[in-house]
C-alpha cells in the first residue's frame, strides 16, 4: 500500500490520518473518472447498463467514505493544530478545505443524494427524448421534478441571501449570486451596445472558407499538434481521444485526458475544441504532483478551470499573434483549402461576430449574453418570478431582448443544452467568470512579460504556460476563487479587464 | 438505483438481501476489471502509480464488503432456505457458492492478503529485472518469499491431504493434488512416447512460410474476421485491442474484451490469440444475463474456461476442416505470402510438432509436458524435496527429461512465465485440464451434431457456439468443474477423449 501524496506531517497523527482517509476518497474519484472516460469514449454498448450500476456504486463509495464520522472526529479533533499553523500553509488549508466540504457532504441526505441523481439520470433520458420531439413540453415534467429536488438541496445545504447562493457555492465556494448580478451587469452594459454597433457594420468578415471539405484524420493531427505545442501532454501523462461531447478529465494528475469532436466540413469546431480541452488538461497536468491524492488536487473552482481552458481557445487561439506562428501549420495540412487565406483572414474568420442562437458556437462578443439568459431565467425561477412551464416562452424573449434574434424551436432554444436536464441553477456562471478571470490572468502574465504577444507570433507559449503553472496552478484548491485571484492579480474578479480586451480586440477588426 | 439481475425471490428477504449485496461486490470486480483493462490498453504511462493505488483500493473493497459480517449472518439464516430447495436451483446454488467462497474469504486475515499483494507486486517487479539480466539468481529472493506467503495461504486456508489442494481450490474448487497427479501420469504416458515416434519422423512438415513479413493492419482485420465468425461479439458486447499480452476481461456480461498481440514476421501468434482470447470471450459473454451481478456470473473455473478458448484455437482452429473454410480469407489478405500454400498446407503448418522451449508457443502435443514440469517442481518444493534456489537447475534437468532438450539460459527456461513472479503453486494446472476438457466437451457436441465437421469445414460455427451455450455456458458457476462435466458430458475430466484425438491428429498427420 502506497503512503498519501500529500503533504506529510508527521508530527500530527490526526492529520497523517485525515490524509489516508482522503486519499481514499481521492483514489475512488479517479476511479469514477476512468469509468465516465471509459463509457463516454471506448464502450461498447452492451456495457451501458452496467456502466450506470458501475458509476452510482462509486458515487455512494465516496459519499459513504468522505461523510464518515471519523473524518469528522479527526476535523474537531485538529481545530488547534489548523488555527497554530499559517492560511496558506498546506496542512491549513488541507484542513479548512476538507472542513468546508465535510459540512456540505454531510448535510446531504444520502436518500437525497440519490433522489438528485435519479432525476437527472431520468431528467437525462427525458431530454433526449424531448430534443427528438423538439418539443419542450416533453421535457417540462422532467425539468420540474429537478427544480424541485434541486430546490431541496439548496434548503438543506442553507444560505444567508439566496437559494440560489447554496447551489453556486458547490461551483464557486464563497461566490453569492449578488456577486453574479453585479458582474453581470457590468458586462450587459458594454456588451449589448458592442454587439449592436457590431451588427450595425453588416456581415464584413469572411469566414466561408473555414467551412468546406476538411479530411478528419488531418484535423486531429493538427489539433495534436496545437495541443502539444500550448503545453499539454498528450503522451506520458494524458490522451487525447474523439467523443461526442468534447471534455478533459483527470483520473490522476499524471493521467489527464483530453477528447474532442471532429466535423469534417468546418475546421474550427475540432481544433478550438482541442484548444479549450488542453487548457484545462494544462491545469490539470500543472498541479502540484505533492497534491495527487489530496482534497486540494483540483483546481480553484468550475470559473478559474474554465479560465485556463478560454485562455488556450480564446485569448491565445483566437489572437492576431498565434495565426502568425501557427498558420503554416494549418496550411501544411490544409493547402487547398487555404489556398486564399492568410495568417490575418484566419485571424478574423475566427473571430466573427454574429448573433446566433447556440451558445457553444457563439462568439466572444455574445457568449456571456448567453449565459446571462440561462442565470436570469434560473434566477426568476427561484423567486417564484416565473414558472417552469413558461420557460421556453421567457427564453423566446430574453433571447430577442440580448440578441436581437429568437430560436424558431426549442431544440435550437431552450433544449440545446445537457445542464438542466441534471441540474438547475447557477450551473453557467462559471463558463462567463472563466472568461472574465481568464483576461484578468492574461494581464497579470504580461506584467512579467511585456513580449508575450511577440513571443505567442513566434510559437513561443513557455512564458505563458510557465506563468500561469507558477502563479495559479501552484494554488491548487488551496483558495477560494475570490482568494486565489486576489493572490495572483492583486484583485478579486474584475470586469475591466476583460471589457477592455474585448472592445480593443472587435473595434480593430470591425474598424468601429 | 437498479435491482440486482440475478434470480430474484421475493418470498426470502434474507435471500434478497444477500443478492443485493453481492451485486455490489460484483460491481467492485467489474471496476477493478476496467482499471486492469485500462492500465494494460490505454492508460499513458504517467497514470502507473496512481492506477496502482485504484487497484489496491479496489481490491481492499472488494475484500473489505465481501468479508462484512453481514453476509455471515444472511448465510446462517438462510441455511434451511437452502436445504428446502432443489441443489441445482439458481437460489441454492447462490447460496451455495456464496458460502464457500466467503468461507474461504474470511479465513484469510486483510493484514496476509495485503502482504501476498505486496509480494506480487515486488515479485512482478524483480521478475522484470531478472529477465533483464537473464539470470535466476536475481529473481531467486522475491521468489522465495512468494513460496513463503503463498505457503502461509495455504495453511490458513487449510486442507486434507496436500497443501496445494488448497491454492488449487482457488482455481479449481474440489480438485484435489491427486487428481491431477492421476491426470498427468495418464497424459505422460501416452505424450512421451508419441513426442518421440513424431521426433523420430524428421522435420516433415513445412511450417516456414508462415514467418514471413505480414502487414500488421491486415494481420488485425484477418483476426477480428475470425473471432466473429466463430461468435465472439466484439462490436456491442465486446472490442478487440492490443495489448502485450493477450487477454480477456469481463468487465461486464455485456462488456467483455478481449486483446491480442501481433507479430509481423509471423502470422500465427495474432490469429491463434484472437482465436483463443474469443474462445474465453465467447465464454463469457454466453453467461445467462440473469448472473450479471450474481456471484454464479462467471465460469466454473479456470480449466472450463481455458477449455473454450482452446476449443477455438486448437479443436476448431488447427483443424482440417476449419482451414477449408477459411483459407480463402487468410488468402485473400494475403495473396504474395500464400501464393503456393493450400488449405492442406496450412493445416499441416500450424500444427508442426517440435519440442520447444517456449510453453505458449507449444504444439498440442508436448504443450501439457511443459505443465506437468512446472507442477511436479511446485510440488517438489512444497514436499519439501526441492529448494527454490535449486529450480533452474531442477527446470532445466525436467525439460531435458520430458521435451529431450534444455533451454540454454533463464529467459527461455525458468524466468519465461509471468506465474511465478506473482504466485506459486497449482497456477498452470488449469490449462491442462482446459486442453483435456475441450475434447471431452467437443466430443458430446458431436453427438448432437454427427455432422460438425463438414458443419466447420462450410465455415458453420454455429452449432458448435451454440451447443456449448445451451449446455456448458447456461450453467455459468453453479457447479464445481467436475459436477460441470458430469452434467455436460456424464463424465467427470476424463483424458482418453484427449489422448484419442491427439493421436489420431498427429498419426495421420505424421504417417505414423
Amino acid at each position: 500500500m502506497s503512503k498519501p501524496d500529500a503533504t506529510q506531517a508527521p508530527g500530527n497523527p490526526q492529520y497523517a490520518r485525515l490524509l489516508e482517509l482522503i486519499s481514499e476518497v481521492r483514489d475512488i474519484q479517479g476511479i469514477g473518472a476512468l469509468l465516465f472516460w471509459d463509457q463516454q469514449v471506448i464502450m461498447p454498448r452492451g456495457g451501458a447498463a452496467s456502466r450506470g450500476n458501475h458509476l452510482a456504486l462509486v458515487n455512494k463509495l465516496r459519499h459513504e467514505r468522505f461523510t464518515s464520522p471519523e473524518i469528522g472526529r479527526l476535523l474537531e479533533g485538529l481545530r488547534s493544530y489548523e488555527e497554530s499553523l499559517p492560511y496558506d500553509s498546506d496542512e491549513a488549508s488541507t484542513i479548512r478545505v476538507t472542513r468546508r466540504e465535510y459540512a456540505k457532504a454531510t448535510k446531504l441526505p444520502p436518500e437525497l443524494v440519490v433522489r438528485a441523481s435519479r432525476a437527472a439520470t431520468e431528467g437525462y433520458t427525458v431530454w433526449l427524448a424531448a430534443r427528438e420531439a423538439r418539443d419542450y413540453g416533453v421535457f417540462r415534467p422532467a425539468l420540474e421534478k429537478t427544480v424541485a429536488v434541486t430546490r431541496e438541496i439548496a434548503e438543506t445545504l442553507g444560505y444567508e441571501d439566496h437559494p440560489m447562493d447554496a447551489l453556486l457555492d458547490q461551483h464557486e465556494p464563497g461566490m453569492k449570486v449578488a456577486d453574479v448580478e453585479t458582474l453581470f451587469a457590468e458586462l450587459r452594459t458594454a456588451l449589448v451596445p458592442l454587439a449592436k454597433a457590431i451588427a450595425a457594420k453588416g456581415d464584413i468578415v469572411d469566414s466561408a472558407f473555414l467551412q468546406q471539405p476538411f479530411d478528419r484524420a488531418k484535423q486531429l493531427a493538427l489539433g495534436l499538434e496545437a495541443v502539444k505545442a500550448i503545453g499539454y501532454d498528450p503522451e506520458i501523462r494524458g490522451r487525447m481521444d474523439i467523443s461526442v461531447h468534447p471534455y478533459t478529465i483527470d483520473i490522476a494528475l499524471d493521467d489527464v485526458r483530453i477528447t474532442t469532436r471532429v466535423n469534417e466540413n468546418y475546421v474550427g469546431q475540432s481544433f478550438f475544441a482541442c484548444l479549450h480541452e488542453a487548457g484545462h488538461g494544462i491545469y490539470g497536468q500543472g498541479l502540484p504532483g505533492k497534491f495527487g491524492r489530496s482534497i486540494l488536487g483540483d483546481g480553484a473552482s468550475a470559473g478559474l478551470h474554465e479560465s485556463q481552458s478560454r485562455l488556450w481557445e480564446n485569448v491565445v487561439g483566437r489572437s492576431r499573434a498565434f495565426w502568425q506562428s501557427f498558420f503554416p501549420r494549418l496550411e501544411a495540412h490544409f493547402p487547398t483549402q487555404l489556398a486564399a487565406a492568410t495568417p490575418e483572414s484566419i485571424y478574423r474568420a475566427v473571430n466573427r461576430v454574429r448573433p446566433s442562437l447556440i451558445r457553444v458556437e457563439a462568439d466572444e462578443v455574445t457568449y456571456n449574453l448567453h449565459i446571462m439568459v440561462r442565470f436570469e431565467l434560473e434566477k426568476a425561477v427561484f423567486d417564484g418570478k416565473l414558472e417552469v412551464k413558461d420557460l421556453a416562452e421567457a427564453w423566446n424573449a430574453k433571447f430577442k431582448e440580448y440578441l436581437g434574434i429568437a430560436p424558431s424551436d426549442d431544440l435550437t432554444g431552450i433544449l440545446q443544452d445537457i445542464h438542466w436536464s441534471m441540474s438547475f441553477g447557477a450551473n453557467f456562471t462559471s463558463y462567463t467568470i472563466g472568461n472574465v478571470a481568464s483576461i484578468q490572468l492574461y494581464e497579470e502574465a504580461v506584467k512579467q512579460y511585456p513580449d508575450m504577444t511577440e513571443r505567442i507570433a513566434r510559437g513561443d507559449f513557455a512564458a505563458l504556460f510557465g506563468w500561469m503553472k507558477d502563479n495559479l496552478h501552484v494554488h491548487a484548491a488551496k483558495f477560494t476563487p475570490q482568494e486565489t485571484l486576489e493572490r495572483v492579480t492583486g484583485k478579486p474578479l474584475t470586469a475591466a479587464p476583460y471589457l477592455g480586451y474585448i472592445k480593443r480586440k472587435f473595434t480593430d477588426i470591425y474598424g468601429l
